[in-house]
């Protein structure tokens, strides 16, 4: 590499740093906003995250970022580098061609409307008022095909959106995985409503001190092996992981007085998120690398070790005693009437709170309704109808109410067009590792069942946290599976733990 | 004004504002470091306070901030100015023209170094190794040497350092103060030593649980009107109070078990910062004027609630029942045995653990040293017998090492040299402004009495706390209490005080 090529590369490699610490110092005061920040401070502390924010964008898309980029993002500069140089600078150059098609201009007032909107969807969605808040989904549908206009679309305008959450990821593969999926789960959803066997539940719902809940939420957390040196456990209204750094990878969750496991389960969800971060390669710290490859990817842990580990018999094998010992006289049932409760299957309305089955509907509804916004030109006065119609196609039941239909979530507020897939995705991933991970280490659900949980935490850092950003989504599903991303084992998954649970 | 000039104005405006949002990120991250994150993400995070802090002095100290402020500053331009532009005008100049003498490389070296010697300083307590710190100091003595040469020096070159924690301040204002308070303390205290009625204080040290301690303790907060809307009270192994914006003020305490009162006190004095901050008047908010005008005053506000207030016989009349009731059992003895036990007399060595009178005088002993240092060129080799030899003379003790002696406080490690006058010139401050109030509020001691002190904090909101940066402390002294800093109200304050209590 020659001199000045390296002088090049290092300026970038100090801009990136830069760039990362701003976004540590933005993630620093989120936290504390949404962990218990002083209400009167909120206006000022906003401000201050604009500030940081504008910096932020400004170094990402500066006149000398493009120079460099320019200079260093070409083949002969990039076959010279270190594969960490490598992947840096085609990411940044990536993300530099997105930003800087945006006027700042426009992209400022994206930020200013959907902070807004987010803020006048909570009331609009309390007075389940529709009519009040699709003035603002309009203009923000509207400045988001603007944007996708001036990034140049992809195959169609709603390609672009889905590549900003799961890079690579296109409609033409999606369609045909969420149709296998929606082909098999739609039927097997009815089957199971069809069943007499139907779990047990009432007992979860008692009154659960909730520093007892805290106190197995911090076991379990320490069990999966998050450090507790490189994180912490808080409470907030909305459960979150938020990875600071390596070392300092925060979660969140929420008790519930009336429900043994809905902290629980958040808990685990967080900690799967916060195991990722935690085990990123320390060679990418202090990169912009040092993060979660895709949103599909990060929900993969999350819903790993919530769902395939923390929903498992074996899991409650080893840990319903030490649940019934924190409570007694509350869970006098067998472990497998506590396996079945917390596995029950119901369609409902509310994405936020459905089972494991039905939660990949919610989703996939949400990805085709995106899809007719932006490729087939639904409005949103049509949505709710459009809304409504498929729940009751595909779940059976049909929201009495905008509150429990179209205004439920915040993501179309905040403008976050394409990121409801992920969470589909994520399960679709997950399936996939664990079926991996099944066969590579036979006695897998022997260590969960005798609670050890650090063998799975160590191979998923060798195979998936420790690349952080290094390999793209598509790279990492086939390294670790070797082959592409397939609907099948998930469909597989929950057809033979349901036709367990519901003796179908 | 002109049309230009208003623009520049607003584009200066605009500069402080941004600044103004940089100091509360850095607030936040470094209270974040204080109260709990995780140890494995220092690193991280001190980098990303590097980052923000080189912006902030960047946007200090630019050509375009010196183009502004060669305008702006300029008394044709000041006079069409409203009061809050002019003054803020004039302090961003000062700020500029003693930020942009120093060479960025210059000053970047002096905070990386009083970083290292704070760390070194810990390990050299510990160890009670001055030999092996002293080349820390001497550095740190020799840049900032440097500094006050670069600057231009006062007076004296002390003057220098002084005005950067007390605005206006000189040597030769301070020499009489601080003689005139020594002259008749340094008498006091060897007249309570000789005293026979000496205050038990031994039922203080018994286990007092930490919960009740703490509960207590927001007892009293909100009964000086601390506004838990824009705070909250946290625990850290120093405490601190740190104003992010006047609607978030928060404050630190920490518990010791076999002490009632410490945490207690520590509150107090915290709670007595957090009031000036959260009661600085709006028009200053997002501005670099809303902060303490200096450290002297702010010293008095915490100084005036622990002291003044909180080690009355009023106030303990008021709230000892209360405290009783929280320790049943621990504290069965009349409340005028608990108040001469908080106020018991002692010369020590630990300045942090001293007494409200030989307070000023281990203040005093750091006053003439440091001006030992800066203006008459003691060395840093000198130090220790210069200090031992001073406490010998004032407090007739000797320190039996220098971990109990020169090495105690991290202030010179951190280069701080000419902040510890703050601490006496706060006594003196709020000794000064307490006449005034008892002249103002003849009631004063019966509302203490009778738990009403929001009319004081009330008081002290229209006299001091509303003005923020917009008079500076000589303004603020006088336009209180008519006259300039006299130090006999704070010998008349303790003489009677301790008159009293030892019946000299």
């Amino acid at each position: 590499m020659t001199a000045t090529l390296q002088d090049k590369l290092e300026r970038f490699r100090e801009i990136d740093r830069t760039i990362k610490s701003y976004g540590e110092a933005i993630g620093v005061l989120h936290w504390d906003l949404r962990t218990g920040a002083p209400r009167k401070g909120m206006d000022s502390r906003s401000e201050a995250i604009g500030v940081l924010s504008a910096e932020q964008f400004r170094l990402e898309t500066s006149s000398e970022m493009g120079e460099l980029l320019a200079r260093l993002n070409e083949p002969e500069a990039l076959d010279t580098m270190a594969p960490v140089n490598r992947r840096l600078v085609e990411e940044s150059a990536k993300a530099y061609a997105r930003s800087s098609k945006i006027p700042p201009k426009l992209n400022q007032e994206f930020v200013v409307l959907t902070a807004q909107a987010e803020s006048y969807w909570e009331e609009a969605k309390a007075r389940n008022d529709y009519a009040g808040f699709r003035p603002y989904l309009e203009k923000i549908i509207t400045l988001t095909r603007q944007m996708i206009e001036l990034r140049g679309p992809g195959a169609t305008p709603y390609d672009t959106l889905l590549d900003d959450y799961e890079p690579g990821m296109t409609t033409a593969q999606l369609d045909p995985l969420f149709n296998g999926l929606r082909e098999r789960l739609v039927p097997l959803a009815a089957r199971i409503a069809d069943s007499p066997h139907q779990p047990a539940t009432g007992f979860l719902r008692q009154s659960y001190a909730v520093s007892q809940q805290k106190a197995f939420s911090l076991h379990i957390l320490r069990e999966m092996g998050y450090n507790f040196d490189a994180g912490r456990l808080d409470e907030s209204a909305h459960p979150f992981a938020t990875g600071l750094s390596p070392g300092d990878v925060r979660i969140t969750t929420r008790y519930l007085e009336d429900d043994v496991t809905s902290a629980l389960f958040g808990t685990i969800h967080e900690g799967g998120h916060a195991l990722y971060e935690q085990n990123i390669g320390t060679e990418l710290a202090g990169t912009t690398l040092c993060d979660g490859t895709s949103m599909g990817i990060h929900e993969s842990q999350s819903r790993f070790w919530e769902n395939v580990i923390g929903r498992s018999r074996p899991f409650w094998r080893r840990h319903f005693g030490e649940l019934q010992r924190r409570f007694p006289g509350q869970l006098d049932v067998p472990v497998e009437d506590f396996y079945r409760a917390i596995n029950v299957v119901q369609p409902s309305l509310i994405r936020i709170e459905a089972d494991e089955l039905t939660y990949n509907l919610h989703v996939i509804i949400r990805y085709e309704l995106e899809k007719q916004i932006f490729n087939d030109g639904a409005t949103a006065a049509e949505l709710p109808e459009l809304w409504n119609a498929k729940y009751e196609e595909y779940l059976g039941i049909r929201p009495p109410s905008d509150r429990e239909g179209v205004l439920q979530d915040v993501h179309w507020a905040g403008g976050a067009f394409g990121y409801f897939p992920s969470y589909a995705l994520g399960n679709m991933y997950a399936a996939q590792i664990a079926d991996t991970l099944e066969q590579r280490m036979p006695r897998l659900w022997s260590h969960v069942e005798s609670g050890e949980l650090l063998p799975i935490k160590d191979w998923l850092t060798e195979q998936v946290y420790r690349h952080g950003k290094l390999l793209n989504p598509a790279e990492i599903i086939r390294s670790v599976t070797g082959k592409p991303l397939d609907p099948q084992h998930l469909v597989g998954y929950l057809e033979r733990k349901y036709a367990d649970i519901y003796r179908l």
